[in-house]
């Protein structure tokens, strides 16, 4: 998988790419990720990358003459299955979107800023829109680091023990159990005598119970899908 | 407002704080952001901050111990609104929470990492579980970064344009209309007639009448609320 991201503000987006699990998927060759800075396909003097909008209000809107330098630049190197913009207004990110473009091959991932990108990109570029929820950041950046994680660790190779993404949560639409681990009792706060036991049915059926009540407790829609 | 983020990876999560809107909040003094290396708190000599879980199964736990120390050394120091605890079970981050937690003033954000932390740290410590959507990341950090994102924007004093975040999505349960901006034709593609006519009145209807039919179209649930 190569992943090209193009922004606005790539000394923003790199720490989560070099520490961790993404660093690790990096440096094992599974993914490469390249970042683009915009500014490098402008035409003025200054630089510029965004403009008022037409028709007046706040914010400034990104213009299309550097993202179309910058597309099509990298489309002249190479194919991409996506071109993926970062907005509020795209389909919600969940795990199964998560999985599908797990298994992608190139990807371009435009971050937007300010109030977005003119609408021209997203009619002639843009091959999927994305939002990682309902809340406004002030840019794509951080939604395109999330995007990333999450398709990266689905890697197989990424994660070192490839069974625990399987027990997450959402990944069979419930939420995970609860976790204990050492000491057995720490300020009075004692562990489950189920998860002590021994009896691996016991703490199975506990767990799948615990996973099934959380989930009614806390997000009975996902149990509805 | 101050922020004391804990996790296990402080140097992921640093970059997003030092560029653009964040920086500049930190600079103005609008809020504090501080980072604690978990890592700091523990009592062995590896620094171990995780453990097997108990009853079996893939995945290591975040320890209570170094944790509660982390938190009870902040706590001697000033009291704190909310300690919150980022994990994709929690309550699923929105504008109306970033807008409520944008007025708190000391909080706590605790990062998961690995399969979680330990139950009894949520039982005892936790005010506040949130979920910044439904995919699992490699630990709570992107999603720190989120939050505080999302919150840190909206502080007043914050944005250069105070305006700006009022006509973001979701602030009305409305998805932002389409922007453009010059060239006015690019490649023939061209901005809508109504943006150009200097009309404010029928751009202002042109734009509230595209916001209704984007939310019909991409996010109908926004409208039933």
């Amino acid at each position: 998988m190569r992943i090209d991201i193009i922004t606005v503000l790539p000394d923003l987006i790199k720490s989560p790419f070099e520490a961790s699990i993404l660093k690790r998927a990096i440096e094992k060759g599974l993914v490469e990720v390249h970042f683009h800075n915009l500014r490098d396909y402008t035409t003025n003097n200054y630089k510029t990358v965004d403009d008022y909008q037409f028709g007046g209000g706040a914010g400034m809107v990104m213009m299309i003459e550097p993202i179309d330098k910058c597309i099509s630049a990298l489309q002249a190197e190479r194919p991409y299955d996506e071109i993926i913009y970062m907005t509020p207004d795209g389909v919600t990110l969940n795990q199964g979107i998560a999985n599908e473009l797990s298994l992608k091959g190139n990807m371009i991932i435009l971050c937007g800023h300010y109030k977005g990108v003119d609408q021209r990109v997203r009619d002639r570029f843009v091959t999927r829109e994305i939002s990682i929820g309902d809340y406004v950041l002030s840019g794509g950046e951080l939604g395109a680091a999330v995007l990333c994680d999450a398709i990266i660790r689905l890697i197989p190779g990424v994660l070192n023990d490839e069974t625990s993404a399987l027990t997450d949560s959402f990944q069979d639409n419930l939420l995970a159990p609860p976790v204990y681990t050492r000491p057995a009792e720490y300020k009075g706060m004692k562990v489950p005598d189920v998860l002590l036991s021994g009896n691996f049915a016991k703490i199975e059926a506990w767990r799948e119970q615990q996973a099934l009540l959380r989930t009614q407790e806390r997000r009975p829609d996902l149990l509805e899908e």
